[in-house]
């Protein structure tokens, strides 16, 4: 399948779902709509993930059968700027996917669009209608779980869970990751958004996931948010609690001292922070943080390895950053 | 406000809503509709609540504002006796306020009814829909805060919000209760039931509950769940960092091991849950468990107060079962 990713004023730096479609997804992206870097390819911005050209706006893409939002501002809402290319996507006969809070079927134009030129709005966001409590039964599975947490949002959970699978695939394992956010489900093609469930069925519907794939070997389930994050944290807890994991990984950005948008909460130290997660799991799994992930993004590699090498330190246990360097001893840990 | 309660065949024992409402309700009840036990008052039946006639169906009710659904079958359900009371309320102007799963408003007959009388339809389990993610904001407001916790599920947090609630009224302090569930919001007349939100605000809806109320001098909100429930433990740790809490009260239920419906999840010592509460609240903001509160329901005098004493010790903290005897202490602990 042929894609676009909207992804303006954002690419790549905040651009995660954009990002982890051309590093993880199995579709050919035909371009990349960012008006501020246009006319540049993905390879000047990122050499190691899938090319494509970087364009103005849905005019200038070739044919492709999806439209994907490939950006989501805090809250997840709908940017008025988007809607001229959302509205020729339509008109040329592309489906559109997005994550956004903001449901795109909802809307009365693209739905009308979307209906006259039999196009498919697809929310990955609206989470299935018929989801209900946890009954505590994830641990029951055969499958090794193993969840990304972190200190933050945007820590790398994601690309932690595809980089740990990846890595146990080539180890000839059955992996699989357990998608709880939008951008994992575009990537992988099933899951559930977690953060947009009714609360009180959220821990219900990673149980439901984790037993939907439960005949792999080993399951990267991707966590959400932090355990002390001062608005996400009751959706991070339910993962947690919900998915019953086996073993945890621990992400952290690499100087990061504050939760990002909310400068006025700082985090806890990593060790401390993995404390919590382990006492807080407690009652209902006992679990502990047996390795840990670094973004180092924008330091050189000695700086890297120095920061990974005080972060492991600082864990106790194996780290690595799972973009730059190799996953082996920290898949080692978990396995 | 004038209210009429609708609990046919419940009152009182099943008709926890109806109760509620007669016990901590701010409102004047002007007649309770039971068919069963029409033409006793009240305080045949309770005599330390609010008192008012029991009537056999919405004709016999004096003028009111609002008749409140005060049952709740097992599902949640509308039944159909009850259609020709709501009918005759709405045909009278009166609103009609359900905590059902089934929403009244979409009856086409009640919705036709109550836009006809310029009435309004409030199914209080449905949240609003302009929620949004917390700012971390809810520590700025001048009210004391004061969150019940416990335990488990129904150990007594929305019961002791009110009986606080009350002591500190009797002291001359303007408290408010800020409901989470939907008993609390019928009783108070505000309020969001937290468990139906979008995870992903839970967070925010309590946060903004808190603003609203901030003009008070001291907020008892009402906890849900646990924090080491396997199902509802997300909702929990929402209301505890969106709501930043001053203060918390640890409520148990006497003799109970495991979790209520989840056998196998016992319940961890009380003051290690304490220490878990202040442990996870910390990041976001420091509190403290400064109270407890023991539900010795079925015990005799003696055997209550020993198990209130050994509940303090535990805790070491000041405890008392608010139903059974006073919360001066505990209220001196929290202010």
């Amino acid at each position: 399948m042929d894609i676009a990713i909207l992804a303006h004023e954002q690419f790549p730096g905040r651009a995660k779902t954009a990002v982890g479609i051309l590093r993880y997804g199995d579709h050919d992206v035909v371009a990349v709509l960012d008006r501020d870097t246009a006319g540049d390819r993905v390879h000047d911005h990122l050499p190691d993930v899938q090319d494509a050209p970087i364009v103005e706006s849905m005019a200038d893409v070739p044919d492709c059968d999806v439209l994907v939002v490939g950006i989501a501002p805090i809250g997840g809402g709908f940017e008025d700027s988007w809607r001229p290319d959302v509205r020729t996507a339509l008109e040329r006969g592309c489906d559109v996917w997005a994550g956004l809070h903001y449901m795109l079927a909802d809307d009365a134009e693209f739905a009308a669009l979307a209906d006259e030129h039999g196009c498919e709005l697809r929310d990955v966001r609206r989470p299935p209608d018929d989801l209900t409590v946890a009954e505590g039964t994830a641990g029951d599975v055969d499958a090794q779980v193993v969840l990304t947490v972190g200190t933050d949002c945007s820590t790398g959970k994601m690309t932690t869970s595809y980089e740990l699978r990846d890595a146990a695939r080539e180890r000839g394992l059955d992996a699989a990751v357990v998608p709880t956010g939008q951008t994992g489900i575009m990537i992988s093609g099933w899951g559930i958004s977690i953060d947009r469930t009714i609360a009180d069925f959220a821990a219900g519907a990673v149980e439901r996931l984790v037993h939907e794939a439960a005949d792999h070997d080993v399951l990267f389930v991707e966590g959400q948010g932090s355990l002390g994050h001062p608005a996400y944290s009751g959706v991070t807890l339910a993962i947690l609690h919900g998915s019953q994991p086996d073993s945890l990984v621990m992400t952290h950005v690499a100087g990061r001292e504050t939760h990002h948008s909310y400068e006025d909460y700082p985090l806890p130290p990593v060790r401390e922070y993995a404390d919590l997660y382990e006492q807080v799991a407690e009652p209902v799994r006992e679990t502990s943080v047996d390795a840990g992930m670094l973004n180092t993004q924008g330091m050189d590699e000695s700086a890297a390895r120095e920061a990974i090498e005080e972060y492991a330190g600082d864990l106790g246990v194996p780290a690595t950053d799972p973009v730059r360097f190799d996953v082996e001893e920290t898949l080692d840990a978990v396995l």
